[in-house]
């Protein structure tokens, strides 16, 4: 049996998914033989924990590396740092790696996303400018914030509002600068207004945000140092030092220059069992296109929990010779906070919805709920805010947004469960949640909002 | 359409149930005559909530009622407070209350549940043992604990759980006595053992706790007071003051004499509708006999959402001439907390399926987690405990339960919409619950249970 032949398996990059695939394939075939390379300095560890790094609630970043390249050595992995893949020859099966020919038997690309690079931007690679992405981008800005007092960041999603966090925690004046019109865009509008009032109600005088604009220009000061920027609206914003937040891109040069097959959204197309177009090739994480349940259409996430999904799952259909396991696709699921106000979302919001309407025979209504996460007499209660989109034709449930200084994640993770096994409105307007007035309302919120949407069906 | 005809419904008890009933048919109709029959001084009350101002978490008691007779009068229902239904006359459609004949269109019987009576304790009746069920209950336990120093509870469940809280917290030395084997019987045995455990490190100084031993007879100081009671090993337990806390059963009396059917849990036998065997007959609330989802047998809980869940579906269906709404039967679901320590579950346990495997026709596999709740290198995440129960059989999902100081909540209320909507392991291997290092690992516990769960199968 092909299972138990001795197999080579390289794996490039070392994110969550890189890092995944390696420990797990050795797992599932102890007698395989494993390399895995990466062009960092570290490997294994937690990108979306770097925001925490930087605020200061994560003391140490050796906290955020889950494992070594020794840890790896002892499980008889081997980890090669600062290892660039140069180019793939899918035919031979080679890598060409730091200028020498790696063989494999199978391969995985795990090359990860890269930060939007803004071209338009003059001087954009000045000193005291970063990008947050890797390791060494945190102990830049960590070191930064030390002793500035003023920032800028440019973009107002999950990265800036993380970002932000951790500056005004330090109290440094900082300014958000966002192309689009809102916060925080993959939630619908009225959310993003409360978010803005949120924040600003709380930290107004460290916190200035501008919409619909963008830098043309970043200037240097006599040293050599980012001081300050100017908008295409000609504003001028002065600060100790500046963060791109614009963003990410899946990064597929490596594949698309062997042949690889790229989809819509720019990422790696693998198949349900993670393996792309090429043969004995599989990708998994940042680098690759996923498919979004809900739409049934390729979307693009760059997300860790997905990434280490997604290389688990490629690593037990890499071990095998059969396919052992699928990857069911992604709901769109996130969630953030700023400070104690959270911020969540699963599925496709109102506004995508009703773009969508005809295309997925659908026809979207949506109710928003505000109260109590537990009984009110319960003096630790705090509001959210709970929006549920649903489809009017069938009662299928098909997304949910909350925010609010109270329990939004219970509520979210719920309706991902809820939305991923195909709950109507129906099915879900007597959902035996368990209660107690310390940990909801005695109808919680989600049943509210389904009674609501029952009226508008 | 008879929909539009006036009629006149009545509803005897003011609990969550017979409240829900009263509001909801009258908006439901609005031109018809609702009138609501209490044996007691206040209807509409947080009963759940009875525990926390014991505790003095709650600091008015007038918190806990939700609305008064005067506010249900403004919507047009007519609220008699200390009314006694003495006799039901199904074939006249009438109900003796305070020995006046009421007539009825429709009744609905929310007569609740009364406390078990422990019928073999001698001198069970003295002043200074209590049960806790009623507004004045609690009134009273709270003016007892202004001045008392040492406290038994009998029985160690839910409300034994909560009251030890509110004692613990007041400074009382408290011993429960415990019927049964373990605390928090719901559960199976090894959580029995965690939530034991986690007491008597955290308040061991304060609690005391006696397993397989029960009361046989209180003793009255000089004064007529309780002050010690004996128990069937021969232990002699001082305290101040006692409240029995042993389960309560239906209070079906009333619906039993007039010949409406009971069922093996003793409480009312209703359909998905909430009728019962009698014609223009409605039962709701804590007297009913549920329906466990899992098992499509008969169950028994005593909850307040469960009865305002039910009030709803009752009152929507006694407003129409068709039927509106199903209730689709319940989950076993319940939560409380002992300080920060939260214990939830929902569906059925190891022990239970293992029991009902044969007729089932199951085989139940289990597996258990213990993982911080949020990515370990946060500062504030704390471990919890995940319990999963699943037939290996087809997969699915049967029950699951936690506890812990993390974010137990959020793990079961997701189980919940899991387990209702028929998800199987495998659907739920690679569910998008949302992820950032503030809100769970990066794969959530949940996941890693089912990830072990599927090594089983």
């Amino acid at each position: 049996m092909k299972e138990f032949a001795k197999e080579k398996i390289v794996i490039i990059g070392g994110g969550a998914a890189g890092a995944k695939i390696a420990a797990k394939a050795k797992r599932e075939c102890p007698q395989n033989e494993i390399e895995l390379y990466t062009e960092e300095k570290f490997i294994a560890y937690s990108a979306c924990g770097l925001p925490y790094f930087i605020e200061g609630i994560v003391d140490d970043i050796k906290k955020l590396i889950i494992r070594t390249p020794e840890d790896f050595l002892k499980q008889g992995i081997k980890v090669f740092l600062e290892h660039q893949a140069q180019k793939i020859y899918p035919e031979r099966n080679e890598v060409l790696i730091n200028s020498k020919i790696v063989k494999y038997d199978k391969l995985a690309i795990c090359t990860g996303a890269v930060p939007i690079v803004l071209e338009a931007i003059k001087n954009r690679d000045i000193f005291g400018v970063y990008y947050l992405r890797k390791i060494q981008d945190a102990i830049k800005i960590k070191q930064e914030i030390k002793n500035a007092e003023t920032a800028v960041i440019i973009g107002g999603g999950f990265i800036g509002l993380e970002l932000l966090e951790g500056f005004v925690h330090n109290g440094i004046a900082t300014t958000i600068l966002e192309y689009g019109s809102k916060l925080m865009g993959v939630f619908d509008e009225e959310f993003s207004e409360d978010i803005k009032e949120y924040i600003l109600n709380k930290d107004g005088q460290y916190v200035n945000l501008f919409f619909n604009d963008s830098v043309v220009e970043f200037f240097e000061d006599k040293t050599g140092k980012f001081y300050k920027l100017k908008t295409k609206s000609g504003k001028e914003i002065e600060a100790d030092f500046c963060v791109i937040a614009s963003g990410v891109v899946p990064n597929v040069e490596l594949a698309a220059n062997c042949g690889i097959e790229l989809g819509v959204t720019g990422g790696i197309v693998v198949d349900d069992t993670l393996k792309t177009n090429i043969e004995n090739i599989w990708a998994a994480g940042d680098c690759t296109q996923n498919k979004c349940i809900i739409t049934n259409s390729p979307a693009y996430f760059s997300l860790g929990n997905i990434a280490n999904k997604e290389g688990r799952v490629a690593a037990i259909n890499m071990s095998h010779c059969e396919v052992k396991e699928r990857f069911s696709g992604i709901l769109g699921s996130a969630i953030t906070k700023y400070f104690n106000y959270t911020l969540a979302l699963v599925g496709i919001n109102e506004h995508k919805a009703k773009k969508m309407a005809k295309k997925l025979n659908i026809e979207p209504i949506a109710v928003t709920v505000i109260k109590k996460d537990k009984a009110g007499y319960i003096p630790n209660s705090r509001n959210i805010t709970i929006k549920i989109v649903a489809d009017k034709k069938t009662g299928r449930l098909l997304g949910a947004q909350g925010v609010g200084e109270g329990d939004v994640a219970r509520r979210i993770n719920t309706m991902t469960s809820a939305i991923q096994s195909g709950l109507t409105v129906e099915d879900f307007l007597h959902l035996d949640l368990p209660y107690s007035p310390t940990n909801s309302s005695t109808i919680d919120i989600l049943l509210i909002a389904m009674y609501e949407l029952k009226k508008k069906m």
